[in-house]
């Protein structure tokens, strides 16, 4: 059957995908050009045609996604680890490589495939909050990796509680291991190569050869633009070799997060394939169109150039936000934070004791002086410090910025008048 | 809270957001102009500018879809459903609907969110086989109406069907029942408005009042424009007043496949949230330039220009296959269908014992001629007949399609050659 559907000259009454002839090729055009006055003018006076080539962009694609987007994406992190990128080594990267809506559904399909309620994931402390609360959507718990005073990971803490989850007998339950790699959401840390293989051989020696999920969302978005290259990935790191691996990125965060793709590397090939098959139910694929706009920003340049933009926005209204947190005396009523060297979040631990959830005195003058912040509680597994506060310099332009951080500056003396807190 | 988050100048630290100044509008403005080359060359002379209002298309947008897509869709719905579309309906109709990855992310939402492992749903006969699979995919077990010879619901067999469950105890697992309204993938039979009444008052009288899922995919590919109109959906069908009501709709099918958005209406305030909550899990929110494409197309009348010459196409395409296979000598050979005036398929039963799966003999000859199919085996929750079959006429041109038809018939002829068969 195969050989049959090979056959070049097949005529399929299968699939029910509509007729590249019809598709609107000129009125899309039309209307993009809507975004823009220039091309508006421009494209009323254009005669687009509707060729195979062109249409195909407006057709379905694959349940897996465009084979030409996923060639580029194993390129571009082969190259990110170090790893020549032969035609062989990108082939083999791009067949376990599948496009999804935004990281986020890679990790939804990873926790979908491999928990059932009940079960525990491992997680960094802090971490992301939305992975948080999508294990929490699949009743699966999460279970912090415990860290030192300076945020690296504790390995003879996560030893001690590894043996005690063997030994209460939720080792049988622990099903994967998370981290965000790269300039954290939220911790703007990234784990040393060290650090992370370190973790690897603690797994390894405490029995807990789980699947892992490498979160590389941020790893583009350093301000040098060599520190995606600065450790490889877990699917190029011989400390992790045995284990069942799953990489995921995006295209959305470092260039339109309007468009909405992601993607997942697992070199497991049977959680691979359960992954693909829930993608199937899910949606049968991501929208093709958005994915071949991203395969021609890639080619042609434009995804590299809008990176290079956005380091030099992100590192200048990193900038801004930290100077205006220290010029509006906050280190001296106790705050700490550290510079993150990418992503767009700086994350502070206020003096302890300080309660910073959204219930809490702090967070009402917050609101009353006109500035928002995300409670660090949120991005906990568990046992959640109440003093932590997230802070995104990505969307505010930099005089908002530094308006907001005196704001924050002003709520964080208010807090401490009148209670003897400092 | 709420009333400080609706301070016009409350700055947010808050949002992971990327920054709209930052948003590469010209860069996708010259790759989206690579699609034709009228625009490609009158792009290149063309000055694109970033506003804000342009940028935000290419920003994150809300996990319920862009309001203004979610008003004309409402609108539309309304009009279709011969109700007066007035400021407060539409704003009511908006408020249940939210955006998804073609409405097959609405279908997943809606059986993740009302289903557990083991339960039950009826569906109609024969019916969606993706949304069999993901039936399937989540131990969800379907149960098939019963149908006539003459493919209407049999709702004196269905009351004796839901008798016979609750007498069994399958009652209390029984969970939804779904349904293709218009044009049905694979059949495309409609359903109609008596006969959907009858199906309501039916389980209503069985004291089966569980939540409905309409799928309205094919609703706007009727061949004649006012077939929309022929029967209301289910939210403004007052026989279904008192079940929890989901109608689902895609603007994939009748405008570009490629841009896979489609959505769900809900009535039922807990279930719309579930459904929402879990899509914040998946994906928190479909690609919001992929929307705002379709709401310009909507708004600006290309997306009826668009299915009206999807009309046309489809149905010139229809009459393509039907002669062909009727001047092929099929209905000699004993195949019956009947001709749908909207969808883009052919729904054929064979003669009695005649099998069409993959593993057949009649496969085996149709890839030997060179012609793929569905076999209609795929397209049943239980119990199905090997002999039906599912021809597309979606994809090929006219040219191909004849021959496509042509093949066929050769096939049904050689499949009863020397067996005796018919």
């Amino acid at each position: 059957m195969r050989a049959a559907l090979e056959t070049p000259g097949l005529l399929s009454l299968a699939a029910g995908f509509t007729d590249n002839a019809t598709l609107p090729v000129a009125a899309l055009g039309t209307v993009f050009a809507g975004l823009t006055e220039g091309v508006r003018r421009a494209a009323a006076s254009a005669t687009p045609r509707a060729s195979g080539m062109d249409a195909e962009f407006l057709q379905y694609g694959t349940n897996a996604g465009r084979p030409g987007l996923r060639a580029l994406l194993a390129a571009r992190v082969l190259e990110q680890d170090g790893e020549e990128a032969t035609v062989e080594a990108i082939a083999a990267r791009a067949e376990q490589t599948f496009v999804t809506n935004g990281s986020q559904q890679a990790l939804y399909l990873a926790v979908q495939t491999l928990c059932e309620a009940g079960d525990i994931v491992l997680v960094d402390r802090p971490s992301y909050f939305v992975f948080l609360e999508l294990l929490g959507g699949l009743g699966v718990q999460a279970r912090s990796m415990p860290v030192g005073a300076d945020g690296r990971l504790d390995l003879p803490a996560l030893a001690v509680l590894l043996r005690q989850m063997r030994a209460n007998g939720e080792r049988a339950r622990l099903k994967a291991v998370y981290f965000v790699s790269w300039f954290s959401n939220p911790s703007g840390r990234t784990l040393e190569a060290t650090e992370k293989a370190g973790l690897a051989t603690t797994l390894r020696a405490e029995d807990c050869v789980v699947p892992v999920i490498e979160d590389a969302a941020y790893r583009e978005l350093g301000f040098a633009r060599e520190s995606a290259k600065a450790q490889r990935g877990v699917l190029r790191d011989p400390a992790w070799a045995g284990f069942a691996r799953l990489y995921t990125g995006t295209l959305t965060k470092p260039f339109a997060t309007g468009l909405k793709v992601g993607f997942g590397m697992c070199d497991h090939p049977g959680w691979r394939a359960a992954m693909q098959h829930v993608k199937g139910h899910h949606d049968f694929g991501t929208a093709n169109f958005a994915q071949a706009l991203l395969e021609r920003a890639i080619m042609g340049g434009a995804y590299e150039v809008q990176l290079a933009v956005l380091r030099e926005t992100y590192q200048k209204k990193r900038d801004t936000l930290h100077e205006a947190l220290a010029c509006g005396g906050l280190y001296e009523l106790g705050w700490r934070w550290r510079v993150p060297e990418g992503g767009l979040y700086l994350w502070l631990a206020a003096p302890e004791g300080l309660d910073t959830g959204w219930a809490s005195k702090f967070c009402q003058l917050c609101l009353a002086e006109g500035v928002l912040y995300v409670p660090g509680e949120l991005c906990h597994g568990d046992a959640a410090p109440v003093n932590t506060v997230r802070l995104s310099y990505g969307v505010l332009a930099p005089a908002a910025l530094a308006e907001a951080g005196a704001r924050f500056c002003r709520a964080a003396r208010r807090v401490g008048e009148g209670s003897g807190q400092v």
